[in-house]
């Protein structure tokens, strides 16, 4: 038997063009002598709908989608995710489910179980688990169908689940398994996820065949990494990441277990491709293709430009300089140097004379009051309607350029740096955007070595560095990590090691700037605990503030 | 018997302040001879805590507080909600639960089954369900205690749910319920809850009371109006709305059912008090006082002022008039005219100069290019700067005064009148606001009739009307409540009246804006269905756009 598996890149609501990717792969898995293809976890409309899910109309759609799909069905079976209907009153309105569909009929309906509610996942809101399981007979093979989590609570040891599906399945004795999956990067998924299907194949000694999505759907990015695992635990194929790929898989030679394809990439460049991914399909999914940022001279800002001109090609970006009577003649200068080294269009729009503007005018009610954050948040706002003038005239999206460290002490300023349309390294400390800097000069020097080498400033005031009220970015990001990722406390944090001053102010600075990350662009999620959708927190909470 | 219940205003977080709210609410139940002591859903830690429960550290505080309170029932029974740890690996880490502390000790521990998630409800993102239910003794009495959701599947009717504690807990033939809740406003939950509880006592015959929350907590609104239902299912007592309230109810007479006090206020009086509390505690939980807005003339921002100088007082309360060019006189007359109404500060700063300013400065890149929506936003934006300038200098909180209609098409200019802490009216339609301003001028002329009666425009370009390109406000709203409260899809709208192109162009501008809503401040909620965490749309969707 040959199994053909799509890891494709679906669009949400997108049901014309999921559609098309899927019927060209069938055509694409019988050229190949397929007996199966399979496709993703809720396929027909893209993941994650979301509150799509509530509108009746969303759902006939995906049931449009699934009778063409079942039609083409013709010498060939389908497998493929979809929400389906939950027939009775009780529970929720719809399971996300699995079809089987072969001889233009649907031979089978396996509903998920385990629903992911943590993070960014938000599945018990619109699904109702499953309580039957079974297998479905094809060509003399028993399978046993799956979807994405139902297979992550293998010797039912995961603490979140009291079921495990795979359990039952197994009483119907099947030869192998589908995992249909919408399974997101972040940094750390790709060995958790091996391990889990390594687990599961010794487990039930049969081989897994695990179809993921590939692309990003605004903030959440999946990796693609789809895996033919033989019983032994071989990696018999490791698709590629971040690009979509379809191969057929022959079963004989999967339970064989002799193969070994495996993918490796370090954490660096996977965080780079991730991102390049989200830029270029957050622009192509909305329908744009140009981006504009605000060159620093700094290493934010060049990593970021440095990551659209990958995504999006040279033409496609336009940066601004922007200097302030404060900003030192090396910062344009570095700033003007990445733009060559890029090939990209930048133009410099010296902001003094609109900030004068602006303290004329404000002179009768501010008086004689001395210079104070005020002024040097203006003068980031000036520069973010500059960048936000561009875009509504030319059709750019402004790219936010914000890194994590300062994302989370409130180190940015609302309407003015954390402007944009989309957070390109929002989820990357200051340390790890260091690293992506000496990643993307491995062959030669794009960004200027001044840039990663100077000491950090916002150049708002007088010889302002970041060093004047913050701690060192490797003492600050370790407090954050063990916060943010680690969800720590204060006593805990500072028994490893910390001073207990140092570690209350900078949880209290994340705390009480929970009101400009909620006003701040979706950002790209590339670490497992993101700020936005997967982390959820009161902003009048009084909690460590 | 006697029971008091407590009504209070608790505060995320705020350990200490909801403690010594609920100490002090002992000794007064002491002082009116009450033998137990009701207070809300998780009121050691605030409602709803969010990601805060996924910190080991904040349950410890939880858990701190119960020890406190369990000292402190002594010669009183306290009813408290509290998270507790789940003892077994197995499923979430928590319970939503209710102690019953009596003699210096915990008598029971009851835990919540029905979990809401929905709309802004995310509970089984942290907690399990109970499937033991039980009933505690006390004095004789036997008492079902139960949290929030719990009675809201009455008959087992409620197709979210596949359990109705209740009906396990009639088995142990309990003699009153208590139930602790944290239900939050919208205009038509008052008469849904009182339906609930009646349903319940008339099905069990016996008594309830319920507790509820009050105040805000960021965007959820909390109204009070806790209910002593007689098993006939008349009122006994109806608490107040809006505010904090503690009363001690004898259960002889309750039983009886022979009172009748009830509450009664129109739609528009309760969203008016639910903004008003909902603007004052933003404000006091954040530890902030004074307001700034920018007062154009029109009606949005008059209603805004009014409802925030009725939460913060007028010498709290600083306006703003920015006219441009394209602004009429009477714009800034009409705006006059409200803040002298209203007695609140007020400043002119005409926008022109720095207008003229960026578009000099802009003018080496956009040459001869002709005028277009960026120079209407950039107008938008010197005002959102301007009173970003002001909140800075003079620590405001800057209100945005966007309405629902113009939140749902994308009427607004982001990082310019989408400015602001918190959005006061953003889940008010523009045809209730229009009713909130008659509603507030009910006494005597507060807002100009000017204001009310002129054609709604942004005055951005010449003689410009929201008419031009919408349709009329009542056309619109009833489109988009049908698509925003009642989630209708094209046809269904279309169905029921409505113009297909028209229909269908409105739906698309509520879909491809789902970018500026996203980064646009929380949102009073005060329907069903509010722009915000209630409400989770995909922004790259394909979905209608």
């Amino acid at each position: 038997m040959k199994i053909s598996c799509a890891q494709l890149n679906y669009h949400i609501g997108n049901f014309k063009g999921n559609l098309e990717k899927m019927l060209n792969a069938i055509e694409v898995a019988k050229s190949e002598g397929a007996d199966i293809v399979c496709f993703g976890e809720l396929a027909t409309c893209g993941y994650p709908p979301r509150d799509f899910l509530e509108f009746d109309d969303f759902i006939v759609h995906c049931e449009e989608s699934i009778k063409t799909l079942t039609d083409a069905a013709d010498g060939i079976a389908v497998v493929v995710g979809s929400p389906t209907r939950n027939p009775v009153p009780e529970g929720k309105d719809l399971y996300n489910s699995v079809y089987f569909l072969a001889q233009k009929k649907v031979l089978h309906v396996q509903h998920k179980a385990l629903l992911p509610t943590y993070d960014i996942f938000d599945e018990y809101r619109y699904f109702e688990p499953a309580t039957v399981f079974d297998v479905v007979e094809y060509k003399g093979k028993k399978i046993a169908l799956t979807v994405c989590e139902d297979i992550w609570d293998v010797e039912n040891e995961n603490p979140l689940y009291t079921v495990s599906p795979l359990d039952e399945m197994v009483k119907y004795a099947p030869d192998f398994i589908i995992n249909v999956s919408a399974s997101p990067f972040n940094y750390s998924h790709e060995s958790a996820r091996k391990e889990v299907i390594r687990k599961n194949v010794l487990r039930y000694n049969i081989p897994m065949l695990y179809i993921n999505h590939v692309g990003a759907q605004t903030e959440v990015i999946f990796d693609g990494g789809s895996i033919a695992m033989s019983p032994n635990g071989n990696i018999y194929k490791e698709f590629n990441y971040f690009e979509e790929a379809q191969s057929t898989i022959d079963l004989g030679e999967l339970i064989k277990g002799e193969s070994l394809q495996e993918q490796a990439m370090s954490k660096i460049q996977k965080i780079h491709d991730a991102i390049v991914l989200g830029i270029k399909d957050y622009f192509g999914k909305l329908g744009f293709s140009k981006a504009i940022l605000g060159l620093s001279g700094g290493i934010d800002s060049a990593v970021t430009a440095v990551l659209a001109t990958e995504a999006l090609g040279r033409d496609n970006v336009r940066v601004l300089l922007m200097p302030s009577q404060f900003s030192s003649d090396h910062s344009v200068n570095d700033a003007r140097q990445l733009a060559e080294n890029l090939g990209i269009q930048y133009d410099i729009i010296a902001i003094k004379d609109i900030y004068e503007q602006y303290m004329l005018s404000l002179k009768p009610i501010f008086g004689e009051l001395p210079f104070n954050v005020t002024e040097e948040n203006l003068q980031a706002r000036v520069r973010g309607m500059l960048n936000m003038a561009l875009s509504n005239k030319f059709g750019h999206i402004v790219l936010n350029t914000s890194n994590k460290s300062e994302m989370a002490v409130g180190y940015g300023t609302l309407y003015g740096d954390l402007c944009g349309g989309i957070s390109v390294i929002g989820d990357v400390y200051k340390t790890e955007v260091f690293e992506l800097a000496e990643y993307m000069n491995r062959n030669k020097e794009l960004i200027p070595r001044n840039t990663i080498t100077k000491p950090p400033s916002a150049e708002l005031r007088p010889n302002q560095k970041d060093s004047d009220s913050l701690p060192d970015y490797e003492i600050l990001d370790t407090i954050l990590y063990q916060y943010i990722e680690e969800r720590k406390g204060p006593s805990e944090i500072i028994a490893s090691g910390y001073d207990e001053k140092l570690v209350k102010r900078i949880l209290r600075l994340v705390n009480i700037n929970e009101f400009k990350r909620y006003q701040t662009a979706p950002v790209l999620r590339v670490s497992p605990k993101a700020f936005g959708m997967g982390r959820r927190m009161p902003i009048v909470g009084k909690y460590l503030s």
